[in-house]
């Protein structure tokens, strides 16, 4: 990783973590009892995470020309993220105890509170865009789009028909098309939402919106390939949470179809597809980069 | 009830479910195993109840002038409601076996997919909604407002908020004041929303959304207590529920602030209240009638 990338991701992880800590709907001011919920969602939203989301939303539009502060839509696709891991730790899901080293927001707040603060992040970025379009920050245009955008990447047919999928593949066999469909599905198609967000901001030409859809497709699959490697030998300390948690429930991972480097391997190619797609660019260094750290990470 | 008001009620919930039924993206075709989370969706809206959010949205579009057919947006009123029962009715929340006579739908399909059945009705309605103003059939400008409205009523300061207050009063005395709060935002948000969709989607002025808003407020707080009340005296086979539940689980209702008589005797006032802020509207009978039946009920 060299120095100007690994500068840039930490200033703008920075960025998203300032801007998270500052979204005006997620401020608890009044002690009353139902704010437990917001301060349940601001616990999981804490916790930490390479915030690879609105990383790229910013990225994408800056990419493409935008020069404002867009930060806070950009934080949607985390809440959007945050409510998919903490519904997914519960325990009728992955039942996970840990996320990213602190206890899932079920074991700190309990099973109730922890299904409400999903709901709360799932319904939460559409009051953010809706507001920020109302206030005349972005236009009534753009926020369709981007409420269509990540309606349809968080919904039945997209991220949540992956969890579908993520579920049904339990202790079956299934073969690598469907491990692509799922991963394009759970994981790929908010990673996807997270670059056009970035673009429709930035009123990208058509020519543009495809560059950004296929760096994101071939990313958000090598990040699954990635993911399914570390599970095999990543460091649980590094992870925070146990490895092999796949093995544990019979799910078949890219790392059994392509074995451990052939999975790497997968990776590294589409990397390269993701590079390809927007190199012509100019200013793409950090985009570059950032696709070779996420195939390169250890966590 | 009188045969007027009897037969467009029933026409206008004729009007709703045919909409629900046709709404795009709750179509299955592929019998892919991610549908069956659609499947479940379709399970919970079609229980059954009443439609009274959506027939608001609809009643207010015509008090107001609207002309158009207006039924999908209108079901997203319905979408995110059935959103809130399929996650209330889950183990740790009420626990409830039963919906509208009706296995739930963790009952029906398994709570993880109960799970995301309800995270799909959540982000569902805002598709619909960004759909119908990227095709043309709203305004942007008026897709935001729904869009804030929905998102705001639903989320942390709304009905989420009201879900966590009806936690927080298990097994503890609360009073009058912590009751209506609870009530305005659990239920009332959600009404309020449905009678200023149609008030917004008719072009309302500044005086018809107030209306709207004062019938809104007045008929909810009314719908919890006669809620309240049929929980105490109401006949199980009508309401396809145990009755006591709330007793069971020892919560504080209206019925024992005010007692059974108390509580319709407020009911009926705080109908009075809302007929009043809509009679001087041509057209309004269907409404004032609406606003009885709700407390005449006995369902």
């Amino acid at each position: 990783m060299n120095n100007t990338f690994s500068n840039e991701l930490k200033a703008l992880c920075k960025d998203v973590n300032k801007a998270l800590c500052s979204i005006d709907l997620l401020k608890t001011n009044c002690n009353s009892p139902d704010e437990k919920v917001i301060e349940a969602e601001n616990y999981a939203l804490s916790a930490g995470g390479k915030r690879i989301r609105p990383i790229l939303c910013l990225a994408f539009y800056k990419l493409f020309g935008g020069d404002n502060d867009i930060s806070e839509i950009a934080c949607c696709l985390e809440l959007m993220h945050t409510f998919s891991l903490i519904h997914d730790d519960m325990p009728e899901m992955d039942n996970d105890d840990f996320r990213r080293g602190k206890p899932s927001a079920h074991k700190a707040f309990g099973e109730d509170i922890a299904l409400l603060a999903g709901d709360g992040l799932a319904i939460l970025p559409f009051e953010v865009i809706s507001k920020a379009a109302l206030s005349g920050k972005i236009s009534y245009e753009t926020s369709a789009k981007l409420i269509n955008l990540l309606s349809s990447s968080a919904g039945n047919k997209g991220m949540i028909a992956g969890q579908m999928l993520d579920l049904y593949s339990e202790d079956k066999a299934v073969d690598e098309a469907y491990l692509v469909k799922m991963s394009r599905l759970k994981t790929g198609k908010l990673l996807e939402a997270s670059c056009l967000f970035g673009a429709v901001l930035a009123d990208a030409d058509d020519e543009m919106l495809k560059s950004a859809r296929i760096y994101a497709e071939n990313i958000g699959l090598a990040f699954q390939m990635v993911d399914d490697v570390l599970d095999v030998i990543g460091d649980e300390a590094v992870l925070g949470k146990p490895v092999g948690s796949d093995k544990h429930r019979s799910k078949t991972t890219f790392a059994d179809i392509y074995g451990v480097e052939g999975a790497l391997s997968k990776a590294r190619e589409l990397t390269d597809c993701a590079i390809n797609a927007i190199e012509k660019y100019s200013e793409s260094e950090f985009l570059i980069d950032l696709a070779k750290y996420l195939t390169e990470r250890n966590a």
